[in-house]
């Protein structure tokens, strides 16, 4: 089976993950709407390429929080990675630090930060994070990430509780025993699903009562976060211009404009849409990144278009490793930034640098 | 088979109800564009969710003209409950009164008023009424409700005559001779519909010539049926501001948006699109309802945004009493109050009174 | 199999009917794009149904050019009803006067004018004319319908040349031997259609040379016309403000608003759209009809509302015909007339004259 | 098999084509989205078609840079003829000149020109330029068009790098050992195509490194080629204002607003949407042309009332060829000229100069 785009990997994937596994993965929240739309979206979008530019010299590189990317996609957080390949995140991140580019780690990792840090050192990382009720807990998380050489901290911001994926319902969705939340101290104990009150607060793997996740954060977190941490910090999930002022007010360094894939809450915004309306208010201030529903080259393309310093990929990178670990992950990357390089080049741009919102329209559909 | 969503609840209903009873509940006027729409016009709207708002204590409850329930969803008025459970509107005013919301019981019951009363004892209950020709019959129900401790009296003013639903029309649609319109006095006899000129006024069951509905009512029987009893007056069936503001005028004290779940007047608007100018022309004068194609919890945070005081459920009602009477409807309500709780923390909202206009978009498609 | 809604006449005639008659009758020009439009343009339009109005006593009559019809649907023009039923355009006649509605005779009917009137005597008949290279034959047919009593005389403006209805191409669409076009004295030869040169000029049956339909036909020609008889003229085939303005302009007493069933020009405006543009125009200095599209009551109360005086029903009266001969159009046309009354009622209109704009809204979709 | 719309002939070409000569024809980039958008939004496009004009005479005739042709539809350039054909690019020009249309030879063709002008002298020809690394053997080219005399030279302006049509990179498409890309001097190898990096050079079959495709050409490159010829010079693949307006100011005679059939960018804009905004940048100072989604004669008409002078047909074209050679393409171009010329008459339009704006409207839809 020739491996000629990304489509090719999911099929790869659906077909010889364990169900239970494809469907973690696959999954939305409620009717995957907004996991769906988050594709649709980027299909309304049209460009407008421009003709007879020299685009003999392309140069794809970028810079996010001031260090080099060999083009603009990362890895976005995903967890369970051992669920796709046995060497788990350790292959996530040899890969990406093969094709030189972003690699952010989630809390959810079935290796330690220390085990991630040394499959693959030298490559550039950051760390997600998720505000425990343990304080103490996430406060372990945050410097251990930047002593290990982590070099922005991803806060995630929409989930204060698990949304509600009804397959990961009806499948009792737990990690097989032999997979460990590691970089959590305590005992992380999976616990079965059900459509109970009880699942509005756990509908998904937790830890016990004490070091679950902390549905009270607010924006003054950020500041307690910044005085744990001289890591930039990045804060995922913003959907909205309101949110994105308060971020950039905040003091955070970038924003990903989020949806978690489609598996929080149902029938948000797609991102690319929301990515518009997050970037108007944000002005150049600070960073802004996209995740979710990028498929190809000239998504990344269009995301740039409307803003995007950088795109991250999270199910495609999965696909990869299902597909084949590290080297997987590696083709997928490389198959979109030959396509990336390719859209450039046929929109009429020689350099990111040349890449901006006169690429694109809206379509009428 | 795990009762994860509503739509289990369906496809178990679909599935061991006889067919004329399903037909009976799913059916739709004409083409059943707008029983469709209803659903649709939900995925139109798009969440504008909010992030890092302290969403560590909930509170779902709502109050209904000055009672508490326990969230914003109640039971719509829905005949001839005994077609999908043998205790009828018995075990549906259990599961309500259980769930602690309200229940709107309907003229076409299948168990007489004081059988409901009887079967949950102070729960909170209003009464659906249609006007008969019989203006003595009329008078007599709302009074008996009224002494029964029914709160409220709703009005349904969208059937005149009842609408074409091309499947009851071929099946002959007739209650089993073991089944009784028992509210009303006389032998309710259920004749076999036809497609003659005859079936546009007897489309479906109903009593002999004298104790037909009537289609002469107009805004002045709000005077008389405000003349007959102490309860506050609901009407039910508005979909234009003009009639909203006739209603206001008319001195009711709530309005269901409802176009009888897609049943009487086909391709009408959707119920959830009705809401918004029926909201703008009542500008809170006096509360707002809606029913008609309410699935999932986020439906109901949506309905609120718009500026809907609490939803009603019809069809998944009944699913939920076909699937395990009183238990099953209590599962439905359930499902739907957990998913409510979990949108609107997903949303960024801790309390009814922080739902606003502000939540939600329409979709450009 | 009960005959509860039009398609089940529709789904009848499509088994029953001979392959090639039914090709036909279903053929829209080219990919049917117009013809599929005429009905789902209806679908895009939502009522604002109207409550608690009167509407114990329905009067559903209307007058067209000063005749009172039983309802506001009539038979439009169509060819060669035996193809359908062994009696032809006499059964159509018979059961227009049973139901007191308004029959548009073909010029292309297999039965001649004087069958026609003697087979329902004193019903409302109108007679539709094209012109034809030989003038004196038309000056004939004109003649004749007003002797026999015609109250109107149509004229068909879009039929310069026929249309290419692939399928009819496809089955060398001819008709029976035992059938003729009766009312054109000469011969009338029925030419296979090819989709040469020669079939732009010739698609469908025709005559011979001297006698075919004349492609240069103006808006003089209505005066030449208004020369023949004293009928009323309606023109058929208008779809545009500039047109319906000439049309008035030029002393038409009636304008059919049609685009053929989309059986000549494909991807013209579906007629319910191009209806609202041409009452706009014609600011009620003469009436205004519609036809195409109508498939149940509702359509016909959507017409009324955006300005028709009177629909006109063509394949599905020829599916009533296919069904029972004049008994089975007459059960379309009853069919119709109860869901027409009970659309009115359940949008609050007691009788035609309280049918306007307000009633109805686009759909956003 | 009655061939009556060109679709038959794509049936035709699908059944009995070799898999990879089918697939080469009918790829599009990517998702294939612009290439059958092309099609879907001439869909989009209404009529608004005038009645009772005199259409008795139709000139369908047109002139394209001066020369006279039957009707405004011309062959596209595409390449490989000899995988549809045995006879290849000679066919294709017999057709045309018998037809009296414009070929635009492409210069992947399996013919050389010398074979073409030989095949069908006296045909109006314009020959189509790829700019190669190596300057010299374009400039031969140009002059051997001169020369021969063809009458136009079409620089495709859209094809830096070859798009990525995954059929081809699965099927590894290469030319068969006997055919050649004989109008370049050097050999022409045709290599594997892969994903790879190296597949954004060479996607599509290429020649050796020094003579393939440069994509460093810029608009002063225009001015290059005008120092080559005296031939008019048409740019292909123009799909902006911005564009538009640089050819202008370029000094070429005309634009071709193409997207490549979708082979390119996917998800650009479809021809017939760019189409309205070059006219309008261009002002009449240069002809302007379209191709891609042509698919009926009404295609044709919208595409002139939009400002097209002519149109060029791509794809319906191969299919003609691989039905029956020249014969086949005739009776392809003779089923548009008669439906082109029945669209027109339906539309009231008695000549070419007739069409306008006035003649379409874009669906709400």
């Amino acid at each position: 089976m020739a491996m000629v785009c990304l489509s090719d990997f999911e099929a790869y994937a659906k077909k010889y993950l364990p169900k239970i596994a494809w469907d973690y993965f696959a999954a939305g929240a409620d009717d995957c709407t907004t996991r769906d739309e988050n594709i649709l979206a980027y299909k309304r979008i049209r460009f407008r390429p421009r003709m007879l530019r020299d685009v003999s010299v392309m140069d794809i590189r970028t810079k996010i929080l001031g260090t080099e990317i060999s083009f603009p996609v990362g890895i976005a957080p995903t967890g369970f990675h051992q669920l796709a390949w046995p060497d788990g995140e350790k292959s996530t991140a040899r890969a990406a630090r093969a094709m030189n580019t972003c690699y952010i780690a989630s809390t959810y990792s079935t290796c330690t930060l220390e085990e991630i840090s040394a499959a693959a050192p030298g490559g550039l990382r950051w760390f997600q994070l998720y505000i425990h009720r343990n304080r103490a807990a996430s406060q372990q998380l945050v410097q251990r990430a930047e002593v290990l050489g982590f070099q922005g901290l991803v806060l995630t911001a929409d989930l204060p509780y698990t949304g509600k994926r009804r397959d990961d319902v009806r499948n009792g969705f737990r990690l097989p025993p032999h997979m460990k939340v590691k970089n959590l101290e305590r005992a992380f104990e999976v616990c079965k699903m059900s459509p109970s009150f009880h699942s509005l607060l756990w509908h998904v793997p937790h830890e016990t009562e004490t070091t679950g996740l902390d549905p009270s954060v607010t924006w003054n977190d950020i500041y307690w976060l910044r005085s744990l941490t001289r890591l930039p910090i990045i804060i995922k999930g913003i959907l909205t211009r309101e949110d994105a002022e308060l971020a950039v007010r905040h003091g955070v360094q970038g924003i990903i404009v989020s949806n978690h894939g489609g598996r929080q809450l149902d029938e948000g915004p797609a991102t690319i849409d929301a990515l518009v309306e997050v970037v108007e208010a944000v002005r150049g201030r600070v960073e802004v990144y996209v995740d979710g529903g990028i498929r190809k080259g000239g998504d990344v393309l269009k995301a740039l278009a409307l803003g995007a310093k950088c795109v991250f990929i999270g199910r495609p990178a999965l696909w990869g490793l299902a597909y084949k670990g590290e080297e997987g992950l590696q083709d997928v990357l490389r198959i979109l930034q030959d396509e990336f390089r390719l859209s450039m080049a046929l929109a009429g741009c020689a350099s990111v640098s040349e890449i901006g919102q006169h690429l694109v329209q809206f379509s009428k559909l």
